[in-house]
């Protein structure tokens, strides 16, 4: 069953599955989204601020998303994002760390402007293997709704809503 | 000659150079980390709310991101991010799209706990190959001061500077 914004609530929160960033991923993710020193060279050692390679946190965010995706997008109803509220990098992430968490809606708003779409802003956060956080963000997703009597004009942005 | 922080201003701002996104790196990315149909499948159609295949916005930002990255911190002595606020997606990015925009400071603070560092929020934004806006963020970078007496501390983090 696909679910849609009715089907939503914000008291639900769902595990994520777990994904380990090897040093061969962060560094090929860095290489070409993210080039700095310290997340590039396996032997940056003391010349890094963190002590030796760290992921990119474009990497933690990624790797997270996906996570979250497996956990909460499977058979939702998707109208896609608007944005991300507060992309918060709590603590490095190393080669060999495996990260799981959370991921829920927060809030839920119909839409004023356009009656077949509704709004949910979905909070994540990522936690390492010592359920550390290290990823925190809000997505602003936009979810058709089941009552919808017409059809998402294509190209679908935030429309005539104001943010709050 | 290595850019510290007391050789930043706000008024620079630095043209991006280009990237284009290809199908197949747009599949690739968002089969990775953000599966969604219409970012995954070349023959969604009608099916997607865009009317097609769209870039995953994350792709989008991780892009423009690597050309910020190129155009303002080849020589900073960049610490690392602690986040990012208000990232949009402004309109969908599809296939073949030609991605450039500026970047730049906009707030330098010293940072009053750690003397060796400094806070720079650096907005970027991505135009298409119309110069319409596609994405725009605001990251939350620190960077060395070169009068630093003092090593940064493994593992940095915001510490105990407050956000604002």
């Amino acid at each position: 069953m696909t679910l849609h914004f009715e089907d939503l609530d914000t008291e639900t929160r769902f595990g994520l599955g777990e994904a380990t960033l090897t040093e061969a991923e962060i560094v090929a993710f860095a290489e070409r989204f993210d080039p700095h020193p310290f997340h590039v060279d396996p032997d940056v050692g003391d010349e890094s601020p963190f002590g030796g390679l760290v992921a990119s946190g474009l990497h933690t965010y990624c790797v997270c998303n996906r996570l979250a995706t497996d956990a909460l997008f499977g058979d939702l109803a998707f109208l896609g994002g608007m944005g991300v509220e507060e992309l918060r990098w709590h603590r490095p992430v190393r080669p060999g760390d495996t990260l799981t968490g959370t991921t829920g809606v927060m809030e839920l708003r119909a839409s004023e402007s356009h009656p077949e779409r509704g709004y949910a802003d979905l909070y994540t956060e990522g936690v390492n293997g010592d359920g550390d956080r290290v990823v925190s963000w809000t997505a602003l997703g936009m979810v058709r709704r089941r009552d919808a009597a017409v059809e998402e004009p294509r190209g679908a942005t935030a429309g005539s809503d104001s943010r709050k």
